[in-house]
């Protein structure tokens, strides 16, 4: 195994592109650490927080908005970002974010996987909770303004057949489908 | 369900911030549908292909690295950017990708998703494929001169473990295990 050292990419000068309300942009000039030097662009992303959550009548819970960068409508996981403060506790940024898109509220959050989303060029990231304990909030906390949502609560068979026409199609609600289908595989193995 | 001129956000103006190597990033003011306006920070990406390869002895491929965006080396299966010109054949880049990294050529590549990874504020889209008949080539195609990597091949026990640790820790990574679990599983079910 290679010491840290063998691939650390010292930055040498780093120029801030552009700062955000969600993302910082940099571009740094690296020291290689087999000798001179390379661009690495950066983006900076405060980190968000995906809830898996599953009725009492075996449905999950999805958010079907437009999404600007692919220019859009897609069905997700509920989600969002961390905002400043809440850094530590995203599970708290997870229940938040759950009652505002689908008016339910947890009586439980268990934390299921943190996950990097592009390691490559962003430090986002992706913290994943499975909410049980499901309750319809009569009141629910009001949504951001510029939200446009619809909510959906699916079968595992009828979110897998939305998986193939591509209307589910990011990483985190893919994690949440398989994450399901692992839980109920887990469920009919055989023990004999 | 709402049409889609009920979620879309028109773009008023386009201000493009940078264009990289590797990113674009752009500021659009956007008309929200139900009145008034709102910025959106976005990062385009041309795309990557990341490669879930078991060897003949039932172990996957990873390869260990340093990511400047994390400024720590994480273990990661195989995966690389789209160039220029290979947009309509991500199995070709997969292909590539994977012999250059690991010294391993497959004889089939057989698609498994696409996803997007932070379709919040990035376009960049992941295609996975699945590696089949790994061959060792003799003199495998080399490496971009700026890549320090460091080839693993790991059982899926030891996989799980390095999740554990966090030394496995992004999204496509996690997709490839989750993804091992599930086709053992499929072959552990009770038929009877």
């Amino acid at each position: 195994m290679l010491s840290f050292e063998a691939f650390e990419e010292k930055t040498i000068k780093r120029e801030t592109l552009f700062t955000g309300k969600i993302i910082e942009v940099a571009l740094d000039e690296v020291a290689l650490p087999m000798g001179g030097t390379a661009k690495r662009e950066l983006v900076f992303h405060p980190g968000g927080v995906g809830i898996v959550a599953i009725t009492p009548a075996e449905k999950m819970l999805f958010v079907r908005q437009f999404r600007k960068p692919l220019e859009r409508v897609i069905l997700e996981i509920p989600a969002g970002k961390i905002d400043p403060g809440e850094g530590s506790h995203p599970e708290v940024t997870g229940a938040r974010e759950l009652e505002e898109e689908t008016g339910y509220r947890p009586q439980k959050m268990t934390h299921l996987a943190s996950m990097y989303l592009s390691p490559g060029f962003a430090n986002e990231m992706l913290h994943l909770y499975l909410a049980e304990g499901l309750e319809k909030v009569e009141n629910p906390r009001a949504m951001d303004e510029d939200e446009v949502l619809e909510v959906y609560e699916l079968t595992l068979d009828e979110a897998l057949e939305r998986m193939k026409t591509g209307e589910i199609c990011d990483a985190k609600t893919i994690y949440a489908i398989q994450y399901w289908q692992l839980a109920l595989a887990k469920g009919r193995e055989c023990h004999g």
